[in-house]
């Protein structure tokens, strides 16, 4: 394996003209590219990343903040992340921030120590004093003060939708079961689009709705079916709160769907091929990640970029609910 | 932002003994050191990551190669790999490789373009020829030729036990569910002890072991139940095939574990705190993935290191198996 003197000696070049080729930058007549490619081969000269790190200053790597692979939802998403960032010869980094700020700043950090050229981020910590218009970062269903472009989908509508279907199936009285971010989210729009939909229906409705980190949160829920025992449809503002409900009703020995039906929201599946796991609101993973990854080497690239991007959803039938119209 | 020479010039020293700081080489004596770093805080000096790879030749990054992030199994592994790493101050690479040569081999080559300094990889295709001893890399589950460190469960006693606690809990005719890949691989090690134990307690079984990629998988396993209708005890290979063999006998009519019980293989969960989806033996996930990481970082340090690390697995009682013994 050669060096890349050995590569300008071999074809009769300048070391310059062999680094214009490596980085495409800068005219080089197609004869001599040629001339120098076949040198490289025959020397079997790899460049060295961090060589072409420091001239071109990329290294062609995102780091994705999630608050853990180890969750249907957020490994689906990575899953498309890194495909399509493949795609466009990007890599992938990992970073499982556990909702703990200080990872999410450990990991900013490296931004601008020049080991990625973008974030892409599920955050959920206060990070408004460190994310600015100036660093390459997308964010997924978080809004920040300065204008950092957010990919979402129509949180408001899975609200509403949640309660059309619901009451298309015969729920009398509804209950929205969630909890949310100290720091604002899309996603708590999911509640304002359930009481905006359930009004203009007029539908009666109970909320719970704690803030993160709930103790004792299926507790809570029992509370909740106590309080309301004539709640007979449920949204709820994820999937696996839909799970935990379906758990905590069937200790109380109450019929899903018989008596109360249920409506997740997210659309998880435990791996691809599989069915969701409950009746729910589907975000559509694969083309939010196809978007913030777009979007990314956009604003990496310098080109103007929509700062928000929203997403529409739809309803998928699952076990959660009856399958047939009550007439 | 200064430079190291700005660094240099305000500590009074040479750029050579900042140089030395930062990459804790030579001797350097503790005022110095202090002298240093106090400079580079005033100056908010940050290290570039090119130049310091250049010069330590390492990125402390790994590279993970796995099937698919979307899969419980997967993800909990990735979650604690990076975990691990992230206390060893080391990065991590996700990559997806959809079970194809190409992408795995091209990960390989990063380690070769000083991309990662090594790769943990639970890898399917024939990569014999590349990976040499020489490459810093870590397999689950997986035989090579050479001499690369392997580490994975004690999946003969999978079987064993699988068959010990069918038996335990009443059933008279066992079955074998599984797949296989095409190249060696410590899983089939499965259905070895599933064999040899039901052999030593003289119970009967049926066997079904397809080659992946199965087609029409579930129309196989119907069959598998067509022709062996008094079958009450299945070992499934993993715990997804376990939901595959539910979803059949669902259809079927028959009822789990009334009528057939089924122990899965690998303990997944949909995320922390959740309990595992069906009756199943467990392998300690996440103290694989720490040994994963502490050898490979041995490996990449030129520490010997043990080339094959197995641990125990357990039994882990869920909803597909009776919780009593049958008298």
């Amino acid at each position: 394996m050669g060096t890349m003197k050995d590569v300008a000696a071999l074809a009769k070049v300048g070391v310059g003209t062999v680094s214009r080729v490596l980085n495409n930058s800068g005219a080089v007549k197609e004869s001599t590219r040629r001339k120098v490619e076949a040198a490289m081969k025959e020397l079997n000269y790899i460049p060295n990343a961090y060589a072409r790190g420091l001239k071109m200053n990329k290294t062609h790597t995102i780091a994705l903040i999630i608050p853990t692979i180890w969750h249907p939802f957020f490994s689906e998403f990575a899953y498309y992340v890194e495909r399509n960032l493949s795609e466009h010869k990007y890599k992938l980094l990992l970073c499982n921030s556990d909702v703990s700020n200080d990872k999410e700043l450990e990991y900013i950090q490296m931004v601008q120590e020049n080991k990625v050229d973008g974030i892409i981020g599920i955050t959920y910590s206060d990070l408004d004093n460190f994310v600015s218009s100036h660093l390459p970062f997308v964010t997924i269903d978080r809004h920040f003060k300065e204008e950092t472009v957010c990919v979402t989908s129509d949180n408001f509508h899975a609200g509403e939708l949640a309660v059309e279907k619901l009451v298309e199936k015969g729920c009398h009285k509804l209950g929205y079961v969630g909890t949310h971010s100290r720091f604002p989210s899309e996603t708590t729009k999911r509640r304002d689009g359930f009481e905006a939909q359930a009004g203009l229906m007029g539908v009666p409705y109970a909320i719970y709705d704690g803030e993160d980190p709930v103790v004792e949160f299926k507790q809570e829920i029992r509370t909740f079916f106590e309080k309301n025992p004539d709640v007979d449809g449920v949204f709820a503002h994820t999937d696996f709160i839909a799970l935990d409900i379906l758990e905590v009703l069937d200790e109380m020995k109450r019929k899903v769907p018989e008596e109360v039906q249920i409506i997740g929201c997210d659309g998880i599946k435990m791996e691809a091929g599989r069915r969701q796991i409950v009746s729910t609101i589907r975000q559509p993973v694969d083309l939010m990640a196809k978007a913030a990854v777009e979007k990314i080497i956009q604003v990496i690239d310098g080109e103007p970029v929509k700062t928000k991007i929203t997403f529409p959803v739809h309803y998928l039938e699952g076990p959660t609910t009856k399958n047939k119209k009550l007439k």
